[in-house]
């Protein structure tokens, strides 16, 4: 019989390991919760109205087709019996594995102030994006038809929390957004007027970037009307709004995108983590102790010597493909790669339609230049020819008509911190899977 | 002070009227509920996977940016107080008028049996496109997860009500979905075994069209692997399936397009209704005794001599613009055309990735020609630029490659009959408006 490898997670960790396994004498299964693989660099883009979610996002299946050895299951992963080498589903199924490729990513995470998440909206799913949009369309809508002068304020205020790459993307996608696509799009609000707040706790924002570099995208968001506030921490968020230090700010909507946990690897194998949940892995990816079972991408912290690696896009592309060659080489009797190298090809952040900052093999770019190779490595980084034809046409028309593709109100738009209901799932009763 | 005109609904007959009005001298008020112009034809493309939302949808300030005379409130109307001149919202405010025309289109109706509204789908909106969109995904992937045969086929049975065009075209995608795009997509079920039953209660189906153009549809039909039953009315729908005349059908979706009403105009002016509700109108689209009242598309039933216009795009379109040119003409004190004369420019029903029938000028098309004249006519029809070049990307994308651009199952899909959460509608406290 041949070896049973299963991979959870379609994100770019999961499919990177699926496709280096494509070709393994091997039976692979890839679950994931949800059908699809998602592009989540331009996220943010879907949030603002910008792109369509089938622009960044590609059916699991339509993407693996070829993959005459792999199957897929759209289901959900509760847990690792690793004694008896066995993934547990969250149904009841359990699935014998002889290889496990752990690649589940990560949440958002309040801190401990769970209570905000009623309140708050994130940006990791789809769903989330769509969310935001609507509340972002629909606060305009609302205003347009408000008398009362502190309510319309109110409507046309917007809080991001998290003066990482996301929150600074989405706070530019916003300015935009009201500043320009929607600016002459109304009579009797002015959208211009809006008010976007970026808040960070530490005293810069892009602390993953040299001070410069962060004080240019600092310049770069206040010239696109983004007041950024540092320094001072978040002290509350509620339906109307959120307190920043010691001011009050109502909002139309509060976007949090300040920190990020791991989901529960570490839990399941009982394994050390760091401090943000993600368990700790070997030079080969593997879990201390259990050879075959593997951890990449955001659920993973590898320690690459001088910190852990950062929870990047292209580190779990490059962990997928380095443990799907390891465990191919396995498979086949091969002497294997023992450990694994990131090759860094810089840190990059957007800000608006034509600005970005960048760090790549030591150069700082920041201005249109940046922008440049931002748009080039993330087009590259899509894992599909048509979503680039897509995402091109798209943006090209943005661009040129300062356009916004995909300014539809929807009606079924979650409110924040409302348990998605997940369509689709399949609610399978708790039989032993073969 | 400027006349006041007020239009209800931005379909294509509002958004036809909107535009004829462009140049008036007058303030002209668009409500819809809404944010955004939907085309209306395509929309079992978004349900079938082949389209985005944003592919057959535009914003409405994107569509009417240039209409400076042209404000846009996003609201619900809920009636007509005549003798003001007041058009009554749902949130209590009134807007004084000296000029409606009411656009409000048509629902669909299930001939008194509302029971089945939970538990079947209908196909008016953007989200009910993707409430089926999600429902047919997710059966592929429940039914692949699935031990028990009988209910593995029910996952894979699908079923139509109504031998109409939309009901045609329907059943037409959804076989092509099962026996095409996801076809070899799965490894424990065979998508091409999927059952598609279209069922219509009249002797044949496309009753609008001559017969043996209807017998070629359903040729073409089942050569695609849909089951046709005519003859036979459905007896009950309930969360399982289906009965049909004497049969018990069990299907993981039931798609309703049995049959529309139109919206309430008639009642709200206590006016002379049609069967199926459409407001009665004069040879100027007026509502008799109110000649500054119009009611254009499906909501009106206007008398063409040989019987009602269809409820047919082009007559919405077409009744929009001779609607806007007469309250124009009034309005600058021209002399105004009198009368309505619809230019029938051929009806189609669309089967399939390529075929259709097409009555054109008393020419009868079928097969791949037929197609031909139905995607010019369509692609025409669309009213901006943009999203006839991204519905020719993804078309063409789609058609080289049998692809499926938009296979996402997203979490917010209704369940049937469910009431959407009209997001974004601004709930107004109930002041008047100025």
């Amino acid at each position: 019989m041949r070896p049973r490898i299963i991979i959870v997670g379609a994100g770019f960790g999961g499919i990177a390991a699926a496709q280096a396994l494509r070709t393994a004498d091997a039976d692979i299964v890839l679950i994931d919760r949800t059908n699809h693989h998602l592009f989540q660099p331009l996220l943010y883009q879907v949030a603002g109205a910008a792109l369509s979610p089938a622009d960044i996002a590609t059916a699991n299946r339509a993407l693996l087709r070829r993959n005459r050895n792999t199957r897929i299951l759209m289901a959900e992963a509760s847990g690792v019996d690793a004694a008896a080498r066995e993934l547990c589903l969250a149904d009841g199924r359990r699935l014998p594995f002889d290889y496990l490729i752990l690649a589940t990513g990560a949440a958002y995470s309040f801190f401990g102030n769970d209570q905000w998440r009623e309140h708050a909206y994130v940006l990791k799913s789809i769903d989330d994006a769509l969310a935001i949009r609507a509340a972002l369309l629909s606060a305009f809508e609302r205003a347009e038809q408000c008398d009362d002068p502190a309510e319309r304020q109110r409507l046309l205020t917007f809080a991001v929390v998290g003066g990482g790459p996301t929150g600074v993307e989405l706070a530019g996608t916003i300015a935009e957004l009201a500043r320009t696509t929607l600016a002459r799009d109304f009579a009797s609000i002015d959208p211009r007027r809006a008010r976007v707040v970026l808040c960070e706790m530490g005293d810069r924002i892009l602390t993953a970037f040299d001070p410069p570099l962060s004080q240019s995208a600092r310049e770069m968001l206040e010239s696109l009307g983004v007041e950024v506030r540092t320094g001072e921490a978040v002290k509350a968020i509620d339906e109307r709004g959120l307190n920043v230090g010691d001011q009050r700010i109502d909002a139309a909507a509060v976007l949090w995108a300040a920190g990020t946990e791991a989901r529960p690897a570490a839990k399941w194998l009982a394994a050390d983590a760091a401090k943000n949940g993600a368990v700790k892995v070997m030079p080969d990816c593997s879990i201390p102790g259990h050879p075959t079972i593997f951890a990449i991408g955001d659920v993973a912290s590898f320690d690459a010597g001088d910190g852990p690696l950062p929870g990047l896009a292209p580190v779990a592309k490059q962990q997928g493909k380095f443990v799907g060659k390891l465990i191919a080489a396995r498979v086949a009797g091969r002497s294997a790669p023992e450990r694994f190298r990131y090759r860094d090809y810089g840190t990059m952040a957007v800000i608006g339609r034509s600005r970005a900052v960048a760090e790549i093999a030591g150069l700082k770019l920041k201005g249109f230049i940046a922008w440049l190779a931002w748009s080039l490595v993330h087009l590259m980084l899509l894992v599909d020819f048509r979503s680039r034809v897509s995402v091109y046409v798209h943006w090209a028309w943005s661009w040129f008509t300062y356009g916004r593709g995909a300014r539809l109100l929807t009606g079924y738009a979650p409110e924040p911190g409302e348990k998605p209901r997940t369509a689709g799932l399949p609610e399978i009763e708790a039989e032993p899977a073969e």
